[in-house]
């Protein structure tokens, strides 16, 4: 799977809270720039070896282009978390498709998630190293992962699919389990890693549990 | 559940590598000493914050005396997450008996590392560090962990109690549910989190899954 496209309004959404609006589509692309390069420095160097300068030396704009978007490394690195997270759910959504009942889009998430660790590797570290950098952000992005995930078990169960006493318990530990698959298989695991087969084994998993 | 005793054959086991192994019973509890103050100050202030001779002020010994059992800073750093993971193992074993069966044992197994996680909480973000300090002992951390866990699938299956099918991918959802649970119930959560209650439903979902 590509990586989602990302619309203006995505990234006008990245931006929550201390990043500049550009206001042309020029500047637009120059954020959405800025905000790719972001991910390939921070991913490789971690958060304190990374710097702006090199930043903007990989995405081609001046210095003091930079700071028409945002003030410090500390608010670019923050809108890169936002940006991730808002990439995470745009992957999931988009490989779901209406016919399809809550088990298999389960299945059809967590693939699609999978897919698109293994394109964009750098993004566990990024989200990782957020628990030291932005712990606020590091919060929000699963907590807001796991409400989703609840939401979905509700409406699962209300289609008399799920059980009915599913809730925070166990959205967290799907979440887990997506996390931990997507780490052994899509950041650690070789390009052949069967992706599919994960999860569907995992679908399995949560379909029916382990005992027999 | 309190902290469970790490004796000096475990002390030794966490020294796996770089730390010169004491040869003494006074040395032993100094290097004990050692590793439970660098819990405490890794923990508050992440590696990079924390320092030797804070640590040694904390530990009541000497500078000098740090650089008997330590080349560096990062050789505790390593040292201290062989414990912590060695601690995680014997907490969850410490939980186990004969007369379970296999479901039995995850649940206790989770359960014991819940209360383990809650009253060390800094071993998230000990563990969750050495993604950056030292990835090599991240990595064997959770392998470690999976593979014991695939070890318990697999002989739960030859009990008859598990499917037969299950393997390596069963194992990281495994682990990932109780890592994400934990994170949730035992580190973010309240005094009050019922740790027995988050346990059985996490249990429930590994028996009969999701699905009615």
């Amino acid at each position: 799977m590509d990586a989602p496209k990302v619309s203006s309004t995505k990234v006008a959404n990245a931006e929550a809270g201390d990043t500049k609006t550009p206001r042309t589509e020029r500047g637009r692309r120059t954020l959405r720039k800025l905000l790719d390069v972001a991910a390939i420095e921070f991913g490789e160097k971690g958060f304190h070896e990374a710097s702006v300068s090199s930043i903007t030396r990989r995405a081609g704009v001046a210095l003091g282009t930079f700071y028409t978007y945002f003030d410090t490394k500390d608010a670019l690195f923050r809108a890169l978390v936002n940006d991730m997270s808002d990439n995470v759910k745009s992957s999931a959504r988009s490989a779901l498709d209406d016919d399809m009942n809550a088990l298999e889009t389960e299945r059809a998430a967590l693939h699609a998630f999978l897919e698109f660790a293994r394109d964009h590797k750098e993004i566990y570290r990024i989200i990782d190293e957020a628990e030291f950098v932005d712990p606020a952000s590091y919060r929000a992005h699963y907590e807001g992962i796991a409400q989703r995930i609840e939401m979905r078990l509700k409406s699962g169960a209300e289609a008399g699919e799920f059980r009915q006493d599913l809730g925070e318990v166990e959205a967290w530990a799907l979440m887990g389990m997506n996390v931990f698959i997507g780490l052994r298989y899509a950041v650690w695991g070789d390009a052949k890693s069967d992706l599919e087969d994960v999860a569907a084994r995992a679908n399995r998993l949560l379909s029916e549990g382990i005992a027999t």
